[in-house]
C-alpha cells in the first residue's frame, strides 16, 4: 500500500492520529521517511517529536535538506533542543544552519551557553575562507554561501583545523586585484569573543575596535561564529534599563512597563518596597532612643526631614556617579582609596556649603520672627549646621563605597539604589543629628 | 624600552589592535604623543578617535603642526567634528587652518549643525552610484573612492541631482552578475534621516531597520552624508551616562567621574542639593504646623522618616519606571491616562500591602513591649498604616505624572530625578500624616 499514488497518501496520513501514524513509523521502519515527507509540515513535527531518538536521527539522514529545514524550523523549540543535544556537534552545526535567524537565536540559548553570555548572541552564519584562497575564489565562495550569511562585512580566514587566522573586511577583497591571495592581505590581528564573555563586557569591544562583526572562538580558537554589532545594540539597551530601573528601587521588570500585567508589576516593586521599608524601621527604634531630647526641644523634629534628605540626596548622587563609572569602565574596585579620598573632599566641600546655607537661614529666619526658635536660635543652628555638614559627608562617602563593597562581595553594584543608600542614611543621618544636637543643647536646651 | 629604536616601536605598533594602543597611551602619558606620532598616519587617526578628550587635547599639544595636519585630515569628518566641539573657539580657528580645503569644507559644515543633531554625527565619506551604472561600474567607483569612504557595506544609489533613490548593500553587487544594472537592484526602499534629528531617536532607527549605516538627506532629499552603527553606540552610551546622572540628581557630568577636576565635580553636585535643599526647607515650616500636635505626643514623630521616605521610595520608583518606558518609546504623553490608572491601582496595592506590614508590626511590638506606644496603640497603628497607604497612593501617581508633565512642559523628563520625587513627596507626605493623626487620634491623644 506504501508505494501507492503520494496524494491519497497524504490524504490519508493527514486523517490519522499522530500516534496512530507514529505507530506506522515503527511498523513500516524503511518508509518513515517518505512517511514524515508525506505529511503537512506541521503533524509531521508534531510526530517527529514523540519519535525514538534513533528513529528520528535515521530520518534525519534520509530527508533532503529543504524538508529537515522546515521540520526542524517547525519544531518546538525544546523537542529540538533535545533532539540536537543527542547528536555529534559536527551534525549540530549543520543543521544549525537549516534554521531560521529566530528559531536559531533560542535554540543556540537552550543550547547550554550561560545566559547573557556571548554564546547566546552569536550565529553561525558567516563567510570563511583560507589563506590560499585567491580574491577571486573568495568572491565565489561569497556568491556562494553569502545570501544565508547574516553579515559579509567581515569575512574570516581559517586554517584547515578551524582555526582562526584573521578577519578581513569586505573592503580589502574589493580593493585589490582578483589574483591576489588571501594570505597576503592578511595582518594577523583580530578580536575574538568567547562564548562564556559576558554580553556586557561586549559593547566596549566593539566601540573601541570599530568593528560591525565580531568572531566567537572555542578555547582552542577555534572559529565558533560571529556576534553582530547590531545584536550589541539590543544588549546595550537592556543593559541600560534594568541598571535604571534597579537604581530607580525596582527589580528590573523583563518587559514594558505598559505591557507587564499589573500583578506583576506589583511584585517587582513591593520586594524593594518591603526591604526599604524595613531598613526605615530601624529609624523608629533610633528615634525612640531621642525621645526625650524631642519632648523637651520639639523644634528638633521640625527639621528631621530636612537633615535626613540632605544626607540621602549627598548620598544618591555619590552612588549613582560610582555606578555609572563602574559601568562604563571608568573606575575600579582597585580605585577605591582615590575614590574615597575625592567623595571625603567633596562631601566636605557640599557639606560646608549646605551647613553655611542652612545657619545663615536659620538666623534669617530668626531675625524675621524671632518667636520660630526662640532665645536659643543659636545652638539651634549650629546642631542643623553641624549635623548637614556630618550627613552630607557620611552620604557622600556611604554612596561612593557601598557600589565597591557590593562589586567585591560579587553582587550587583546598581542594587545600592538611591532608595537603599537614602535608607541607610536616614538611619545614622538620626544619630549624627541627635548626637550633635546633643553636643550643643545640652546645658541650654536639653 | 619607550626610547628604543624608532622603526621597532613603530613595527610593533603597526602590529597591535588599535584598543591595545588606546590602552598603552594611558598607561604611558608621557610618550603619548610619540605613540601617537610613531604609528602611521591612518592607524593613528583609528587611535585617536577613542581616546578621552582629555588625553586627546594633550597629544595635539605636544604634537608639530605638519602631523597634527595629516591625524586631523586623516581623521573621520564625524569624529574631527566631535573633537573640534571639545575645545575653546580661537584653538578650533587654528586646527581648522591645517585642514585641507575639502575638509575644512566639510568641517565647517559639520559645526554648523546644533549639537546632539544627526548632522554633527555625519560623515560625506559614502560611496554613490548611479541608476544606470553597471554592476561592474559600481566596483570600479568603489575601487576608486572606497578607501577614504567610512563605509562601503551600504552604497547610496542618486540621480543627477543628488536626490537619494536607494541605499543597496554590497551583498547585492557581489551576489549578482557585472553587467547588471544598479537600477535592476533597485527596490526603492530606504529609510533616511535628517540633519536636524535629534541623535537619542536614531539608535531605535538602527535597531529595528537592521542596518549598518542610514543616508542622511536634506527636506528636498539632497543626500547630505550617512551616519554608522559604531557611532550610535557611542552616543547611546553618553545618553545613558546623562539621563543616569540627572536620575541620581547631579548635573550630568560630561567627564569620567576619576578626571573632572575636583571643583567643577562640586559645581555639578551642588547646584541640585541647594535646590532640593530649598524644597526640603517647606517641610521645616509644615512641621511647625503641627508642632503642637508633635509635643502632645512625641511618638508620632517617631514615624516621620519610614513614612515620608516610605512615600519617596515608591515615588522613585514610578518615576523611573516612566522615564525608561519614555525613553524608549514604549510609552508617550498621550498614555497619561492609562499610566495614571495604572499608577493608582499599583499605588493602591503597595500602600495596602505596606499599610498591613505597618499595622501588624506596631500591634506585635505592643505586645511585646507595651510601654512604647502606650494605651493608643491602636489608634497609633491606624494612624500609621493609614498615612502609609495614603501615602505610597500619592508618591506613585506624583513619580509618575511628574515626568510627562515635565515632557510636556518641554524639559527633560530625567530631571524629576528620584531626589526630586523624594523631596516633593517629603512635603506633601508629612501633610498627609499629620492630617490622618489629626483624624485618629483626636480626642484620644490629641
Amino acid at each position: 500500500i506504501k508505494t501507492e499514488d503520494k496524494l491519497a497518501i497524504k490524504e490519508f496520513l493527514n486523517h490519522q492520529n499522530i500516534s496512530d501514524v507514529a505507530d506506522l513509523v515503527y511498523e513500516f521502519p524503511d518508509y518513515e521517511s517518505s512517511i514524515i515527507a508525506g505529511m503537512s509540515v506541521h503533524r509531521a513535527a508534531s510526530v517527529f517529536k514523540i519519535l525514538e531518538i534513533t528513529t528520528q536521527k535515521s530520518i534525519i539522514q534520509d530527508l533532503p535538506p529543504n524538508t529537515v529545514a522546515s521540520l526542524l524550523n517547525e519544531l518546538p523549540a525544546d523537542d529540538r533542543t533535545d533532539f540536537l543535544e543527542e547528536l555529534p556537534s559536527n551534525a549540530v552545526r549543520e543543521l544549525i544552519k537549516l534554521l531560521d535567524p529566530q528559531e536559531r537565536r533560542v535554540t543556540l540559548s537552550l543550547l547550554g551557553y550561560p545566559e547573557n553570555s556571548i554564546g547566546r548572541l552569536m550565529t553561525p552564519d558567516y563567510v570563511y575562507v583560507y589563506p590560499d584562497n585567491t580574491i577571486e575564489e573568495v568572491f565565489a565562495t561569497i556568491r556562494k554561501y553569502g545570501k544565508d550569511s547574516e553579515t559579509i562585512n567581515v569575512i574570516y580566514v581559517i586554517n584547515k583545523k578551524g582555526e582562526l587566522l584573521d578577519d578581513l573586511r569586505i573592503h580589502e577583497f574589493i580593493l585589490n586585484p582578483p589574483e591576489k591571495k588571501v594570505s597576503e592581505l592578511m595582518d594577523d590581528r583580530f578580536i575574538a569573543l568567547h562564548p562564556e564573555d559576558d554580553q556586557e563586557t561586549v559593547s566596549e569591544v566593539f566601540k573601541m575596535n570599530n568593528r560591525v562583526a565580531l568572531p566567537v572562538v572555542s578555547g582552542s580558537n577555534k572559529l565558533l561564529g560571529i556576534v553582530t554589532i547590531d545584536d550589541i545594540l539590543w544588549v546595550a539597551e537592556e543593559e541600560f534599563t534594568e541598571d535604571m530601573q534597579k537604581m530607580g528601587g525596582t527589580a528590573a521588570l523583563e518587559e514594558p512597563y505598559i505591557e507587564i500585567p499589573l500583578f506583576r508589576l506589583y511584585k517587582k516593586r513591593i520586594i524593594w518596597l518591603i526591604i526599604l521599608f524595613f531598613g526605615e524601621l530601624i529609624t523608629i527604634s533610633a528615634m525612640q532612643q531621642f525621645q526625650d531630647e524631642i519632648a523637651k526641644v520639639v523644634i528638633l523634629a521640625t527639621f528631621i526631614p530636612l537633615i535626613i534628605s540632605s544626607g540621602g540626596n549627598s548620598g544618591s548622587q555619590a552612588s549613582t556617579l560610582i555606578i555609572q563609572a563602574m559601568a562604563l569602565g571608568e573606575v575600579t574596585i582597585a580605585d577605591w582609596w582615590r575614590i574615597m579620598r575625592r567623595e571625603i573632599l567633596s562631601g566636605f566641600m557640599l557639606g560646608i556649603t549646605l551647613c553655611t546655607l542652612g545657619v545663615t537661614i536659620i538666623y534669617t529666619w530668626h531675625l524675621l520672627s524671632p518667636q520660630t526658635f526662640g532665645l536659643h536660635y543659636m545652638s539651634i543652628g549650629l546642631t542643623v549646621g553641624c549635623s548637614l555638614l556630618g550627613i552630607v559627608m557620611w552620604g557622600s562617602l556611604m554612596g561612593s563605597m557601598l557600589p565597591l563593597l557590593l562589586k567585591r562581595l560579587g553582587a550587583d553594584p546598581a542594587a545600592s539604589s538611591t532608595p537603599f543608600v537614602a535608607t541607610l542614611v536616614d538611619v545614622t543621618g538620626l544619630i549624627i543629628y541627635f548626637s550633635v544636637a546633643y553636643l550643643f543643647l545640652s546645658g541650654s536646651l536639653l
